[in-house]
């Protein structure tokens, strides 16, 4: 691979107050493509180019580019009109000003939407060796922030013990579809009740592990929960949606059980659906509701890849069924389909487990 | 003192949707009193019959009474349509087919609002022994429930550390006021804030040590106490409130602080109140929020009265500002104006600490 002569972005444009505007034509447009050009001596000493080759899709990138924040109260700066969009990704090292990496190496990294990313080394997460079985989307995925968000959030908020039931809303999702498997495979949960967006994916949860999936676009889905969780109601609840849905939960959770506050995607375009109706069951059963992001848990990341990894080997987690790729590499423009690929993580047509781009 | 013939009591008419009547005459009205025979062979084996002195207001009555609960879900069971109110309180026992209790015991129980009270031997508290300085109010206010509410809430739930910074409301309440003391002088808070309904409340928490009382009346008030607070949040939060104060708080409380979830008096006649619009500030900062009631530390009550008798005895709790009497013993029937006192707890007229309802 050979340094490019130009680098192109996807920015911040206007930042949303609203819903996201994908046109980019519009007035209103919440992304703009950039071009700079680049040569290898404005790489700056301590420096690498890494060619970027997969982004990963998050949520949380929603709550990075959203108007009016409050960057004192946020787990993650904002990003800025005019800036790229952020993102995690993994890509490989074309040019090299450090000692700690060479051109050639396969890295993890808090990228850009950008198809060069020039990045100090001490922004390098980590090196990777792609083998057999762990490739790049699998370090995406199920060695991924979202799934030690599931091993953390199970092991250290919801403290979920051999026999226990747990409930996990967004199911399907990147970071749902492990806590299923790790709950059921991992922490021996007695019940495992997942919560999906259709009949498919319900079923899909259910063959990663989950004693029920429910689809949550059932008029009746709340009866149907309450009769999967039973008159002892549940000792956890892992939390990727908010609003009316947590509110319902707060009163299936036990006495003394928990909730592991996690993501709030009912409310990403709006927030006034994020709600929460029903406190007052937090004091009344002596609830424990636990919020984190993972990156409170850096130093402890090789214990969750090593039980992960476990797993994987023993063949009760699934890599296979952890991602999701969009494939832009063959496109024509791949950088200015990025957004769009992002979108379907909001969207009815969302795929299962971790939704990644492929863009090279 | 003598055995009645009659017992007189206040009891369920009918359950409140919304506000509570308490005209009696009402067609809705919420309370109804009554008038049964009484005679010593009603007394069965093992029971004693308690002459109540004292009430106890608290607003977890409310919830008590309120209709539409689902029984399986509150801390206490529901007070039903034709029972007495249910009351902690304070009595001397005037007659004993119990071996534990005898005549002239005093005692705190879980009582109603009723002049006599007939009770098994195993649902009395603790007899108690009236001391100088340690009466009968200190026990159902310094000594009480929403003393001990107070201390645990501080020590286990916020888990305080010498130093920090802690805001309550509802500061010249029962609970609230313990808060208060307890906070700066056991606990050695670095700053202690209170929100209280007046100027003149606000004043009272800072002569029991508040570092600053804010009158949430105050149409700037979540600026003073954003001001109070000081850039840097605060570690703790004690909620007695809950609903938009809460809302506001979960926005000043830094990054893995703690909530403490104890009432939530904002929404007792209107639920619609409750509803907290900041959940996401509990995953962005990390917040943990833990809900209890007393009676998950019955078995740790002699730590806390232990804590709050040293208090009392170097003179940094001072027992006559934890409470309030309203005197009805010269009524010619008291137990009628019962509810009407406890009514004050929701008004703004509301009298600092502890409410206590003397009936004889």
């Amino acid at each position: 691979m050979s340094v490019p002569t130009t680098i192109n972005a996807v920015l911040l444009k206007n930042a949303p107050t609203g819903e996201v505007q994908f046109d980019y034509s519009a007035k209103d447009a919440t992304f703009e493509l950039s071009s700079k050009p680049f040569s290898e001596s404005d790489l700056k000493d301590g420096f690498v180019l890494v060619k970027n080759l997969y982004f990963s899709n998050d949520p949380a990138q929603r709550g990075w580019i959203a108007a009016g924040q409050d960057a004192s109260r946020g787990y993650a700066d904002p990003v800025k009109e005019g800036d790229a969009i952020r993102s995690s990704g993994f890509g490989e090292i074309v040019a090299s000003k450090s000692s700690k990496y060479s051109v050639g190496d396969k890295v993890l990294a808090l990228l850009t939407w950008s198809d060069y990313q020039p990045l100090h080394e001490a922004a390098v997460f980590q090196k990777v060796d792609e083998s057999e079985g762990v490739t790049a989307p699998v370090y995406l995925s199920a060695l991924g922030y979202t799934a030690f968000t599931a091993y953390f959030g199970l092991k250290d908020i919801l403290q979920l013990k051999e026999g226990q039931t747990i409930v996990v809303s967004a199911a399907a999702g990147a970071t749902g579809s492990m806590v299923v498997q790790l709950a059921k495979h991992v922490f021996k949960a007695g019940k495992v009740i997942g919560l999906a967006g259709s009949d498919e994916k319900s079923r899909w949860i259910e063959s990663l592990g989950a004693d029920v999936g429910i689809n949550y676009n059932d008029a009746d889905y709340k009866e149907q929960l309450d009769k999967a969780i039973g008159p002892d109601c549940t000792d956890a609840y892992f939390d990727n949606v908010g609003g009316d849905m947590l509110s319902f939960l707060l009163t299936k959770v036990k006495k003394f059980g928990r909730v592991a506050a996690c993501g709030a995607i009912a409310g990403y375009n709006d927030k006034s659906k994020l709600n929460v109706t029903t406190w007052t069951q937090i004091i009344t059963n002596s609830l424990t509701v636990q919020g984190f992001v993972i990156f409170n848990y850096v130093q402890r990341f090789p214990e969750a890849i090593e039980v992960i990894l476990g797993g994987i080997s023993k063949g009760t987690i699934k890599v296979e069924n952890t991602y999701h790729i969009e494939d832009l590499s063959k496109e024509e423009k791949p950088l200015a389909k990025v957004p769009e690929v992002w979108s379907l993580l909001f969207g009815s047509n969302k795929p299962n487990g971790k939704l990644i781009t492929k863009i090279a």
